[in-house]
């Protein structure tokens, strides 16, 4: 499928994220594949799923686009979404339609920043459909430049210069929207309708969800603050 | 543990409902167990459990008290909650601490009404903490005359009589909580934590959330929903 053709499919859609951690009673069992076979039979146009084995099973099961990542902390460095080259090409292999990737600047395995990695990147697979996963406006302007098929605000708030913002980064997708020309994800933190409305007045082409469809103890959670009047925030990765 | 004992764990508390429908991609494999487990992670005081194999099953993994029903819908009858005593025998042989009943006013199988059968249920079964499921305000005044020990709003809606009716049905809650002296549990459409702020105030005993943690097919459409602004309720049992 050409580039264009796979982007459209995505357009003003819902992309849903199944992933679990170790230790998540969806971890290890068939949770993860249901949760991508819900989001099918729910209207997703698009799904974001972590490693190789992940996506290589639910490839051959559920009819819909796959933005591979490949979460890797056991490396010695802060960069854990798609790490290396090595991991992007895994991710390929298995059949992701785009694969995401650390675009922030902090320091990478094989280049000086994320831009720098996307370079890096472009070089050995021209054709891929990459996805710049960026935690400010100043990243995502350079992924683009750097060659990025699109943007996700994936990491506002999970990187030490964005601790603590309050998300859906609404005004993220914002600014970044009518500067580039690629198309940018509102990803992380959305937790109602009116969040996706809002995503898409402020010019996202897409909105990722992960906790709030395909983290059930984390739902709970919410509820049960809710029953003690805590407001408190759940931004999960 | 004594009736008093087991109510008061329930009290000011989320129960997770964790049941999945043939056809369900969390239908008859590791889900619904994973999805207990989350429940009681993430903080919740109980869970509400379909048919005896997911009671026993979970019953040995999760320790949280557990609002058993049989749903069968393969009677020539309306009712369809544990609708016979055969039925709410299985659930309590399988391990619930409290089991759930259709109490409508509508003919069932071995009663002339919801009422009739709680009546009929407790010369059985003296001991048994029975919950009564009731769609309307008569159902909870005259289950709760017939000895059940909790009332549940669980079928505002669903009757042919309360259909359309907008939920959750906190209206349901603040009369039923001023007149009877026993639990009145809030069930069915609870989509936000606001929802449960305003239960409690309400007078609720507790909060029932089903859909909104453990179908993720639903969660989805309703975001997909937004992505088109057409403002569905999905109010599916």
């Amino acid at each position: 499928m050409k580039k264009e053709e796979l982007l459209l499919k995505l357009k003003n859609g819902i992309i849903v994220s199944c992933q679990a951690q170790p230790g998540d009673p969806t971890f290890g069992n068939d949770c993860i594949l249901a949760f991508a076979k819900a989001a099918f039979i729910g209207g997703a146009s698009g799904l974001r799923l972590n490693g190789p084995e992940d996506i290589k099973k639910i490839k051959k099961e559920v009819p819909l686009p796959i933005i591979g990542i490949y979460k890797d902390r056991d490396l010695d460095s802060e960069v854990y979404i798609t790490p290396t080259s090595k991991h992007f090409e895994e991710v390929l292999k298995a059949g992701a339609d785009i694969i995401a990737v650390d675009a922030t600047k902090r320091k990478h395995i094989e280049a000086e920043n994320g831009a720098e990695y996307i370079k890096f990147l472009r070089k050995i697979f021209p054709e891929v459909i990459i996805m710049a996963d960026i935690s400010d406006y100043e990243e995502g302007v350079l992924a683009w430049k750097a060659s990025a098929d699109l943007l996700s605000t994936t990491l506002s708030g999970y990187t030490p210069y964005t601790k603590g913002k309050k998300l859906p980064d609404f005004k993220l997708v914002k600014e970044l929207a009518k500067v580039v020309d690629i198309p940018v994800i509102l990803e992380g933190g959305v937790w109602t309708p009116e969040d996706v409305k809002y995503a898409f007045q402020c010019g996202a082409y897409a909105v990722v969800i992960g906790t709030a469809i395909t983290r059930p103890h984390i739902i709970t959670k919410r509820f049960v603050m809710a029953t003690k009047n805590i407001e408190e925030i759940y931004n999960e990765e």
